[in-house]
């Protein structure tokens, strides 16, 4: 059995963790050069466990083993990437998790039936571009090119990436055998459920909507308040209510996050507001019941839906595989499933694909606050090495 | 008694309203080059009736009877400048009546105690910098010249602007005897009245609040419903508050018109929320009174006042010859509070002034849906050259 090693894990998770690391948090954001940097670093360990560096059309770099033209590559990452003072665990486990066990796979002289590859996908945050796994959409064919790279506006050749490379990337889905990746928690349920890790069995349906309320715009001073017809007094109760209605449906979440208001100045009654609506739940049904609820209780409210994923299930055998690991290893774990987007979610329909969360005890996501303890890390790495093991070793 | 031209009125009132005017609105945004053609038009109709122009270190432009340099200037007037997509009375009805009133008494013959202006006041929309009352606060001292200046970044050059100038504009006020300003209703307490024409008796008291909510920011797809403290649910109800409050006072008006959300991102639960609050009456103890009250329903929110202004009196002697010109021309007028702002309030506290107010059947403002009727423009032009001769004949 491969074994992983504790303090070549920490000291490699260390590194990684100097680049972009500010007194506000981490700072590697997508399309600027600490991301590149990031490769950089990403590049130098892969060859110092021999392994060989591609690049993608999309920019994503691939450390693969020197058989890589024997065959499709079982594969294991995340992103480099982070949100603007974003954390420290958030795509950086993913990818050290990935290497150790690579590296622990390598020691080990078992006998791999096929290649094994590290991957650093670009961009799974979006967050300068609204592009959020860009790279997983590039070579599933799902990037909607014209539309990302008008809105890039150059910022794409950080990675060397044009309308070209990114058409071609789409030829990399072919080098997929399968694909793991370790991921932060970004709530707390292990915690409250006593377990050190969670194995995705799902990613979350989820839905976007816009309702907007329509009243008339005036003078906030001269329009008396008799008669007014003021949209955001009309859109506050819509608020509370999508916290009503999702915190009565069990694994609901409902939350308007953004809202538009027009004209939007002091001295204006507000005329059009849209609250952006978002909604996931295990279930796409618990979702149409939830917005369904809403639109009979507010019928005064134009709704319209965004954007709407059906979500994905998870691979079955690569899921029993992380299991088994963390069971032979003593590892508390169990099932959950992931109401975020990632880039397994991205490629799950295409090729087996799973992931496996890390117990973070702050709960806390996209802030320097997210957290997750050594041994959990290190316990992470070492289930993903089992399960890589299995895969590679299989008939 | 001067005898006011109705055709002459709708003539130059006409001139005036093709200047800017688009599909949308009319557009005579201050610091623009279409507040200079203004202007430009202004200069050619003040030199038609015999006016000679100054300008003043504001960029006003004053149209002075010939004998200016004799004492102080018994003044009319408005501004020229409009909100974005704006109506065509707000402000241009203030000029025509007053230029007509100048055009009446000249034609008049009768015997002027000191000299007569119209002045044009540059900026009193504030829409492009957010600095309403540009001209009046700088006559008067009371514009924050530096920061003013900072915010505009070299667009006061257009009307010859400067900081030396804005100091030099102070000079102004001393030639001001007083100020009378005619002004298309905000509103339609006169509709609902069945007066054509209201005096102004006072600028209520405004103060402007900032409510913040603090809650927790997450991620909004991984953050469970039970424990969330979302920032925006928690600001929906004070929204609703603010409505029922001031509601419940006669005389008061409030209105959050504008709220910061922080995220902000469709993805995130809102961690804080900053409602923007104006709240006006015809008392400051209204005001008081209503901000307490939100205060002990939401102990959680913190307030903070962000500007406060206690209103101004309008000139009683001015006030009587409004209401003797609108009786002897049997016009039916009334008192009327002015809830929003305007340059005569700004001059209130430093000379005599008044406003008279003009019907508007709709009660729209800051839109192209604003109205007068030519009975109504017309018969306050007369009102207004009525309490002008009585002021210019006085000792």
């Amino acid at each position: 059995m491969a074994e992983v090693s504790r303090q070549r894990f920490l000291d490699w998770f260390g590194e990684l963790a100097d680049i972009g690391r500010t007194d506000t948090g981490w700072n590697r954001v997508a399309w600027t050069p600490l991301e590149v940097e990031a490769q950089r670093w990403f590049e130098a360990k892969a060859e110092s466990i021999g392994l060989e560096v591609r690049r993608d059309g999309a920019g994503s770099v691939w450390a693969v083993t020197p058989d890589a033209d024997t065959g499709p590559w079982t594969c294991a990452g995340s992103h480099l990437d982070t949100q603007p003072d974003g954390g420290a665990y958030d795509g950086a486990l993913g990818i050290v998790c990935a290497f150790e066990a690579a590296a622990a796979i390598g020691e080990s002289g078992i006998e791999r039936r096929r290649p094994l590859a590290v991957v650093a996908f670009v961009d799974e945050e979006g967050a300068r571009f609204r592009t959020a796994c860009f790279a997983s959409l590039a070579i599933t064919g799902r990037l909607d090119i014209d539309d990302v790279l008008a809105a890039m506006d150059g910022a794409e050749r950080i990675h060397g990436v044009s309308r070209e490379s990114l058409l071609e990337s789409r030829a990399q889905l072919a080098n997929v055998e399968s694909y793991l990746e370790v991921h932060v928690e970004q709530g707390k349920a292990l915690v409250d459920r006593g377990l050190a890790l969670g194995v995705a069995d799902v990613l979350t349906p989820r839905q976007r909507w816009r309702a907007v309320f329509t009243g008339e715009s005036d003078h906030a001073g001269t329009r008396a308040m008799a008669g007014r017809r003021d949209a955001l007094v009309a859109a506050a109760p819509f608020i509370m209510a999508v916290s009503e209605e999702a915190g009565s449906r069990p694994g609901a979440v409902g939350t308007v996050g953004r809202i538009e208001i027009a004209p939007g100045s002091t001295n204006s009654i507000p005329g059009r507001v849209a609250c952006l609506l978002d909604v996931r739940a295990r279930e796409a049904a618990t979702i149409d019941d939830l917005v369904t609820a809403l639109a009979a209780r507010f019928p005064e409210a134009e709704l319209s839906r965004e954007s709407r994923n059906d979500g994905a299930a998870f691979d079955a055998d690569l899921r029993s595989a992380l299991h088994a690991g963390a069971e032979r290893r003593g590892v508390p774990a169990g099932d959950l499933p992931s109401y975020a987007g990632h880039d397994a979610g991205i490629l799950a329909p295409h090729v087996p694909a799973a992931m496996l969360f890390v117990r973070n005890p702050t709960g806390a996501s996209h802030t320097p606050a997210e957290s997750a303890s050594d041994d959990d890390c290190v316990a992470a790495a070492q289930v993903l090495a089992d399960a890589l093991e299995a895969r590679l070793t299989a008939a």
